[in-house]
C-alpha cells in the first residue's frame, strides 16, 4: 500500500528533510527537526500526493488514506498520552497547509482543533486557566467557522464586539471566562443559523473538515494568484500537517515568536526576529499587535533564549543556509514549530552568499546558485540622494529596501486604478492577502501596523518592492482617504517618498540616485559570476546615457541600438514626417540629408561611450505611419471641422495629410511594411543610416577611440533581402572610407525574428556575419500573438494552465526555442564562425539566459538594469551544466 | 571557346530542337525544321546566354561573340549567294527575338534589315519591282527607327499620311515608288533631326543596332509585365534569330500566313489559320488588315497549299503536339518561318489531349501532362443561357471562349479605373502591348479589327479571358467614347455581353449559366486524371449551394466550412452583436441559444448536400470586433454628434457601444483574440457550435443520409488549447447523442496555421485526429506578412526578384513548406494514421498541389471552381513522381 501519511515525534520521524515534494516544506522541516532531536511537538504529515488525489476524486479522500490518518492519529495519541475528545487529557492539534514552496498568508490554518464542550472543561481543569480554555475554544470556533464552514469573519466579530461592549471591556483580554463562554454560545447559535447544522462537536469530524479545507484552499483565488506571480506550478499540491498544539498564550511564562538566523533584509550576521508573550502564533504575523525584537527574550526568559540560539545555530549549519524559524514557549518550555530556508532581499542574498563562502559553509559555486538572479534587481534600484537632506515625516520598520516616490492610494483597488496614470504608493493600516493585486502595481508599500514579518513585509520582500511597515505615528483614515502624521494631513493623490532600507517616510518627491554596482560586495559577487560564465552579456541601449549605465552594470557591448528612437526626438520628427510625406525620391533624400547629422552625432556618442566594445545598430524598423498623426484622430478632427464648417484651407490640409496616412494605414502593422522592407522599398533610408554610422565610426576612430560597429538588418525572411541591404551597407562603407581616409572593421548581420528566417537560416548565414534573435517578434509570429493585444487572453491562458508563463517574459523553449535551435544549427552549418546573440526581452530573464547558453549563443543582450541578472544567470547556466543539470532554488 | 552563335540552313543546323534553353523556342524550331529538311530560309541564332552576358557587361557584346556573329554572317552570305550591302545581290535579313517561352507581341522584330540607298536599287533591279523595293525600305526605316532608335511611330505615320494625302491615295498600296522614295527621304531627314545623326546606311551597323535592341527589349516594361503575369523567370533571357528575308509582299504570287495544325480554340481537328497575299508577316498578326481563312489558299495557290498541309502534318507528328506555324510564299515558293507547340484554350487543350490519346499519338499520361491545370479554369466559366434567346447586335471572331457581361470602356486606363467599381469589357479597334494592363482587369475584350491570331486574340487566350475580335460591323470612336453598330449607339458605362465561344455580341446583360463539368470530353479527361491521382480533393464551402457546386466539380468532401460566414448573415448578425455586447456568460448564452437553430439548419443543408462525404467544420475564427461597427467610424459619428450638440440619448448609446468596441479593439487583429482563443475564453461559443453540428448530424443521419462531420479547431499553437476544446466537442457530442438517441462517427482535429503548431505537431497530434494546413495564415506568420497590407511591398519584391512569386498565391515551399513537412513528419510520428490536408488558397494552385502530394498529404481542399485544377495537378504530381520528376509544359 502506498504511504500517504508520515508520522513524526518522540525523537524520530518517518519522513526526511529532503522529501519536500512529498511532505511540503513545512512537513519536511518538521521531520528533519524531529530526526535532529529538536523539541518539536509530535504530529503527522498527509502528503502532497493526497492533494492531487483529492482533486482527481472530486474533493474526497479514499479509504486507504482515511485509514492511514486514523493510524497516525492513534500513534499521536499514544505519543502525547492525550486523546482527541478526552474529558481528562484531551489532545488538541493544529492543522496547517504546507506546500513545497512557502506561500505566506495564502493557505489557511486551524489551531486548537479538538475543543468542544467536554474538552474545553478538561483544558480548563488541566491548565487551571479557565479563561484561556474558553478563549482557545472561541478562537477555534471562529477560525473553523471561517475557514471550514466559510462564514465571514464579520459575523464572529459582531458577536465578539457586542459582548466586549456589554462587558465594558477595552481589550480582548479584558473579557473574562464567563464572557467568552457566552461568546461561544452565541457563535454556535449563529453557526447553526447560517449553516443549518450544529457546529461539529466530534473532534474526528472537526479534523476531517479541517483537512478537506486545507486541500480546498490550494485552489482559492489568492493562492492561485500567488503561484502565478511566483511562477509556481499548479500541480505541486499542498501537504497537511497535523500537529499537537502547544500554547504560547498560557500566561506570562508562555509566548511565541518567529526569527531568522541572520538579518533577511541586510544579510548581516545577527540573530533576528520578533516575539509576543502570552500570544498564539498568528498574533505575531498578522500584524495586529506589534511584536517585540527577539533580543528582548534574553531578558524575559534567558534560558529559553540561550536554548533557542543554540538550536537555530545548529539548524543553520545543518541546512547550510540562513533559517527562518517559528517557536512557541509553553509555560517556560521551548518548542520549535517550523524551520525553513529564509526568504531574503537581494542585498541580503548577495551578502549571505558571499559571507558563507568566507565562513567555509558553502563553495563559491553554491554561493552563485543561492542567489535568484531576479533578486539582483533590488540592488540596482535607486536610493535616496543624500544631498537632498530631506527631513522624514515619520519612521517605520525597514521591511524591504529601495527608494520610491508615488502618489498615495488607500486601497488595493484604487492602486490598480491610479497606477494606470503613474506611480502609486499603497498606504494601509495593515495588508492582507486580498491586497495582493494592489501591492503588485504599487511602487511601494507603507503600513502603520505590523512588524518585519507581517504580511506586507514578507510579500513586499518577495516582490523586491520597497516597503516600510509599522509606522505607528501615522494615522490612516481609509474612509476619508487621509493620512495624518506630525500635524500634516495628506490626501489621496499626494506625493510621498519611502526609503525601504531605513524605514524613512517623506512628504513629496525626494530625489533618488542610482546605486553604484561597480564596487563593494555586489561587485565582488558579480566578479565571482563573471569568472564562471561563458556567455557574453551586452545591453540594449539607444542613446549614450543608456550606454554609460549599461557599462556600469557590466555590459560588454551594445546588442541592440534601435535607431527609430532617434527618429522620434522632437527636433527630428518634423524631418521624418516631411520625408514620409514626400512623393519623390529626391524629396525624401533632401529630408534624409537633414536627419543625417543628428544620427551621426548619436552614433558618435554611442561609440565614444562603448570605447571599442561592439555596438550593434539596427536600421529603421517600425512602419512609417508610426511617425505620423493617428489616422482615427485625423478622421475625427476632420469630421468635426467639417461639421462646424471650419476653415477651408485647414480642412484641405488635413484631408491631404489624411490621404497619405490612409495610404500608409495597415490592418496589422506588426506584419506590415516595416523592418528591412522599408530599406528595400526606400533604399535611401538605409543609405542615410549607414552613412551616419560609418561617418561617426570613422570620426571616433580618427579621434583615437576604437570602434566596432555591427550593422543589423531587421525582419529578414529571405537571404535576398539581407544581400540587397548588405550591398548598400558595403557600398556606403566604401564611400565613407574613401571620403574620410579612415577604414573601420565592421560586420553586417540580421535579426532572426521571423519563423521563415529560422527555417532558411543556412541561406541567410551565407550572407550575414551574425544573427541576433529578436525573440519579441519571433514569439509574436511563432505563436501568432500580438504583444499589444494578447494581454487579455494570455492572462486567461495562464490562469487555466494552457500556458505556464507569459511567453513574452519567459522564452517558450518548446516552440520559439526550437526555432532558435534550428536557426543556430543551420546558421553555423553554413558559416562556422557565425556570431549568435539574442536581443529580445528574454535576454535578461534567467531561465531564458540558461537556454541561450545551452543552445550555444555567444552573447545575450538585455536592458542595462538587467545586465547583472544576465551575468549571474549565465554563470548559473555553466554550473547547472557541470552538475546534475538541476538549478538550485533558495525559496 | 564557348559557342554563342548557331547556324542553320542548307539542309542542316548546328542547333537542335531540344535546345530551347540555349536557342529559345523560335531558334530551336528553326534548327529542328532545317534538320528535318523543311524549306526554311537560312540564318543563325545568337544564344540566350549572350542575353545574360549582355546585361552583365552593361549592354555590350564581347569580342568572342562579335567574331562568331561575323563568321555566321559570312556563312549565311555564302549559303544564299547574297551579300550584305551588295549592289548586285544584297542580303536582307530579319532580326527577331526568341525566348524559351513564346511571348507574343512583347519582343521587337526588325524586317528587311540590310536595305540602304544602294541595296534598295539592287532589290528593285533583281525583282523588277521598284515599288516593292522602296516600300520595303520605308518599312525598314520605320521599324528600325521605332525599335532601335526609339522614335515614336506617330512621327513616321505623320510623314506617311501626309504623302498619301498629297498623292491622293486611299490605300497604302495606292502610293507608288516615287511617292515611297519621297517618304524615305523625309523619314531620314526626320531621323536625323530627332537623333542628331544620319540613319545608319552600313548594313553591319544596322545589324549591330538591331541585335542590341532585341536584347534590350527583354527588359522593356511590357515584357517584364508579361513574364510576371505568366510566371516566367527573368533569368531566361532571349535569343536573337538573324534569318535571310523572304518576301510575302512581292506581288500577287507572294503572301504570308500563320496557322495551327488543329483549331486552338476548340481543339477540333481542322487545318486552321489565316493568310494575306502580297503582305509581310507583321500585317497578319498586327490586326491592321483582316486576313483570309487559310482554306482560301487552296483556291489561290493549290500547290503551295498542298505542300503546306503535307509539311505541317509532318510537323505535328514530329513534335507529337499541335503546331503553330508561320510561312511565307515568295513568288510561288513556300518557306516555313517558324513552328512551335501552339497555345490553346483550356477547352482545346483538353480535347487535343484526349484526341491524341485516341489517335495513338501520345499516352494518357502524356495527355494529362499536356494540359496546364490552370487552363481548366476556362472550361468552368459560365456560358450564355440558351433560354435567354437574346439577339446579337453583331458577330466577331470567336477568339477565346467564355461568356461575360460588363460595362463598356474604351481605353486600358479607363478599364483599370472603372474595374474598381465593377466588371468592364474593354472595347478597342485593335489592342497593342500597351493595353495589357487594361486587358488584365477586363472581364472580356472586343475588337473591331484583327483575326484569330491578332494581339487581342492571342493574349486573351493566354489569360483564359473571353474575347471576340474582328467585329468589323462595329464602329468605334475612341475620342467620343462611343460604339455604333446596327443603328445603336452605346456609350462608356453601358452594359454589353460577349460570347467568346461563338463571337456573338449582345447589348445589355444576357443571363449566363454554369457549365456542366460532369459530362462530355471534360468529364472523360478528368476521369483519366482521377485514375492516376493519389491525393483526394475537397472543396472549401460554407453553404449548401457552394457544396453542391463543389460536388459537381468532383469534390470528395468539404475541407473547410467557415462558420463565421453564417454569423454575418443579416438575420443573425444582431444576435451575434448582442452576444458580444453581453457582459455576463448567462446573457451570452441566451443570445447563442438564438443562433443555434440557424447554425443547425446550415449544417443540415451541408450534410445533406455532401451525402456521407466528410465535412470539415471550423469553429468560429475571426476576432469578435469584426462583427461590430468600425471603431473609427463610431469615433467620427460621435465627434460629429457632439460637435453638433446632437441628441443626448443617442450620444450616450454610441458612447456605450464605442466603449465596448474600444475594449475589443486590437492593433494587430491577425495576431489577436481569435481562433481557438475565442472558444477558450468563451467556451459557450464552442459549445453552441458543437451542439448545432451534432444536432444537425444526428437529424440528417436519422433521416437516412449518412454524415461524416470533422470538427476543426482553428489557430492552435499548443496541444493544451486543442485538448481543452476537444473536451467540449466530446462532451457536447455525448450530450446530443444521448438526447437524440443517435450516434454519429466524427473526428476532431485542428488547423496547422501557426509556426508553433508545426514545431510542436507531435504533441498536437496526440490530441487531434487530423491536421489541415491553413497555409494562408501560416504564410502570414512564417513570413511576418499581413495579407491585407503586404500587397504594396510584395509587388516591389517580385519586381526586384526578391520573391519569385506571391507566396499567398503559390506556396513558399522553402519556408512555409519546410514547416509543413516538419509538421507532417512530427504529426505522423505521434499518430501514424493522422489525416493530413490543406485548406489554404494554395490547395487549388498546381505547383502547391504537387508539393502537397510530395510531402504525403491525404487531401487538398480549394474553392469549388478550382477542384478540377487540383484533380489534374494531383494526377500530374503522380506522373512527375514516376518519370524524371520534370513537369511538362505545353507553352
Amino acid at each position: 500500500m502506498q504511504k500517504y501519511v508520515y508520522f513524526f515525534g518522540g525523537g524520530t520521524a518517518e519522513g526526511k528533510g529532503d522529501m519536500k515534494d512529498t511532505l511540503g516544506g513545512k512537513g519536511a522541516g518538521l521531520a528533519e527537526m524531529t530526526n535532529a532531536g529538536l523539541p518539536v511537538p509530535p504530529g503527522f504529515t498527509i502528503s502532497t500526493e493526497v492533494c492531487r488525489i483529492f482533486y482527481e476524486n472530486k474533493n474526497t479522500l479514499g479509504g486507504d488514506i482515511q485509514q492511514q490518518i486514523q493510524e497516525a492519529l492513534s500513534r499521536l495519541e499514544s505519543t502525547t498520552g492525550q486523546k482527541l475528545g478526552s474529558s481528562e487529557k484531551p489532545l488538541l492539534v493544529s492543522v496547517r497547509s504546507g506546500a513545497k514552496f512557502s506561500m505566506p498568508g495564502m493557505m489557511d490554518t486551524i489551531l486548537n482543533l479538538g475543543l468542544n464542550e467536554t474538552t474545553v472543561r478538561a483544558m480548563a481543569a488541566r491548565t487551571g486557566n479557565e479563561r484561556f480554555a474558553w478563549d482557545s475554544y472561541r478562537r477555534f470556533i471562529q477560525m473553523y467557522g471561517n475557514v471550514v464552514l466559510q462564514i465571514e469573519k464579520h459575523a464572529f466579530d459582531q458577536i465578539f464586539d457586542h459582548n466586549k461592549e456589554k462587558a465594558g471591556a477595552r481589550l480582548d483580554t479584558d473579557i473574562g471566562a464567563a464572557g467568552l463562554r457566552q461568546v461561544v454560545e452565541e457563535y454556535k447559535a449563529m453557526v447553526k443559523e447560517k449553516t443549518g447544522a450544529d457546529f461539529p462537536d466530534d473532534p474526528l469530524r472537526q479534523l476531517q473538515g479541517a483537512i478537506v479545507a486545507v486541500f480546498g484552499s490550494w485552489h482559492n483565488p489568492r493562492a492561485i494568484y500567488y503561484r502565478r506571480s511566483n511562477k509556481i506550478s499548479e500541480d505541486l499540491g499542498t501537504a497537511v500537517n497535523v500537529q499537537a498544539m502547544v500554547f504560547g498564550n498560557m500566561g506570562d511564562t508562555s509566548g511565541t515568536g518567529v526569527g531568522f538566523t541572520r538579518n533577511p533584509s541586510t544579510g548581516n550576521k545577527e540573530f533576528y526576529g520578533e516575539f509576543l508573550m502570552n500570544a498564539q502564533g498568528e498574533d505575531v504575523v498578522a500584524g495586529i499587535r506589534t511584536p517585540v525584537p527577539i533580543k528582548e527574550l534574553q531578558k524575559v526568559m534567558p534560558q529559553c533564549y540561550t536554548q533557542l540560539r543554540e538550536i537555530t545555530d545548529r539548524l543553520e549549519k545543518h541546512y547550510r543556509d540562513m533559517q527562518d524559524f517559528e517557536f512557541t514557549i509553553q509555560e517556560s518550555k521551548l518548542y520549535m514549530l517550523q524551520t525553513r530556508n529564509g526568504k531574503r532581499t537581494g542585498k541580503a542574498a548577495v551578502k549571505l552568499a558571499a559571507d558563507m563562502v568566507k565562513e567555509g559553509l558553502i563553495t563559491s559555486e553554491e554561493a552563485l546558485m543561492r542567489v535568484d538572479p531576479m533578486q539582483l534587481d533590488q540592488l540596482l534600484h535607486p536610493i535616496l540622494d543624500p544631498e537632498a537632506n530631506a527631513t522624514p515625516l515619520a519612521h517605520g520598520l525597514p521591511a524591504s529596501p529601495g527608494a520610491v516616490s508615488g502618489r498615495i492610494v488607500f486601497t488595493a483597488d484604487d492602486a490598480v486604478e491610479k497606477a494606470k496614470e503613474g506611480k502609486v504608493v499603497l498606504v494601509r493600516k495593515e495588508t492582507a492577502p486580498d491586497d495582493i493585486h494592489g501591492m503588485d502595481v504599487a511602487v511601494g508599500i507603507l503600513t502603520s501596523r505590523g512588524g518585519m514579518t507581517s504580511h506586507a513585509a514578507v510579500v513586499a520582500r518577495g516582490m523586491g518592492k520597497c516597503c516600510v511597515v509599522g509606522a505607528e505615528t501615522i494615522q490612516i483614515d481609509e474612509r476619508r482617504k487621509t493620512l495624518t502624521v506630525a500635524g500634516r494631513e495628506l490626501h489621496e493623490g499626494d506625493w510621498i517618498t519611502l526609503e525601504g532600507g531605513t524605514g524613512k517616510i517623506f512628504e513629496g518627491q525626494v530625489p533618488t540616485m542610482e546605486p553604484d554596482p561597480s564596487s563593494g560586495e555586489f561587485a565582488d559577487f558579480m566578479a565571482m559570476a563573471d569568472k564562471v560564465r561563458r556567455l557574453k552579456v551586452r545591453a540594449n541601449a539607444d542613446i549614450p546615457r543608456d550606454a554609460q549605465v549599461a557599462r556600469k552594470f557590466g555590459a560588454e557591448g551594445i546588442g541592440l541600438c534601435r535607431t527609430e528612437h532617434m527618429f522620434f526626438a522632437e527636433d527630428r520628427l518634423p524631418h521624418v514626417q516631411q520625408m514620409i510625406l514626400s512623393t519623390t525620391e529626391a524629396a525624401r533624400r533632401a529630408e534624409l540629408a537633414k536627419l543625417l547629422p543628428f544620427q551621426r552625432s548619436d552614433f558618435e556618442g554611442l561609440f565614444q561611450a562603448m570605447d571599442g566594445l561592439p555596438v550593434t545598430i539596427r536600421l529603421l524598423d517600425p512602419p512609417l505611419h508610426e511617425f505620423l498623426p493617428k489616422r482615427e484622430e485625423l478622421m475625427v478632427e476632420l469630421a468635426v471641422l467639417k461639421a462646424k464648417s471650419g476653415d477651408k484651407k485647414e480642412i484641405e490640409e488635413k484631408e491631404k495629410l489624411l490621404d497619405r496616412v490612409e495610404q500608409l494605414h495597415e490592418f496589422n502593422p506588426m506584419l506590415g511594411h516595416r523592418g528591412c522592407r522599408l530599406g528595400i522599398v526606400f533604399p535611401e533610408i538605409s543609405e542615410m543610416q549607414c552613412r551616419a554610422i560609418f561617418e561617426a565610426a570613422c570620426a571616433v576612430q580618427k579621434s583615437g577611440t576604437p570602434v566596432k560597429p555591427e550593422i543589423m538588418i531587421p525582419l529578414v525572411g529571405t537571404a535576398k533581402e539581407l544581400s540587397e541591404q548588405k550591398e548598400i551597407v558595403d557600398r556606403v562603407a566604401q564611400e565613407v572610407f574613401k571620403d574620410t581616409g579612415v577604414t573601420v572593421e565592421y560586420q553586417t548581420g540580421t535579426m532572426i525574428e521571423l519563423p521563415r528566417a529560422a527555417v532558411v537560416a543556412d541561406k541567410i548565414a551565407e550572407v550575414g556575419e551574425f544573427f541576433s534573435f529578436g525573440t519579441n517578434d519571433l514569439t509574436q509570429t511563432t505563436f501568432g500573438f500580438s504583444r499589444d493585444d494578447a494581454g487579455k487572453f494570455i492572462a486567461e491562458y495562464i490562469s487555466r494552465g494552457i500556458l505556464k508563463v507569459d511567453p513574452f517574459q519567459v522564452l517558450d523553449q518548446e516552440g520559439v526555442g526550437s526555432l532558435m535551435k534550428m536557426a543556430c544549427e543551420k546558421g553555423r552549418s553554413a558559416r562556422s564562425n557565425l556570431k549568435l546573440g539574442i536581443c529580445g526581452e528574454h535576454g535578461g530573464e534567467p531561465s531564458s539566459v540558461e537556454f541561450c547558453h545551452r543552445i550555444g549563443l555567444d552573447y545575450v543582450s538585455c536592458s542595462p538594469y538587467r545586465v547583472p541578472i544576465a551575468r549571474l544567470a549565465a554563470a548559473q547556466a555553466v554550473i547547472a551544466d557541470r552538475s546534475t543539470g538541476e538549478r538550485g532554488r533558495t525559496v
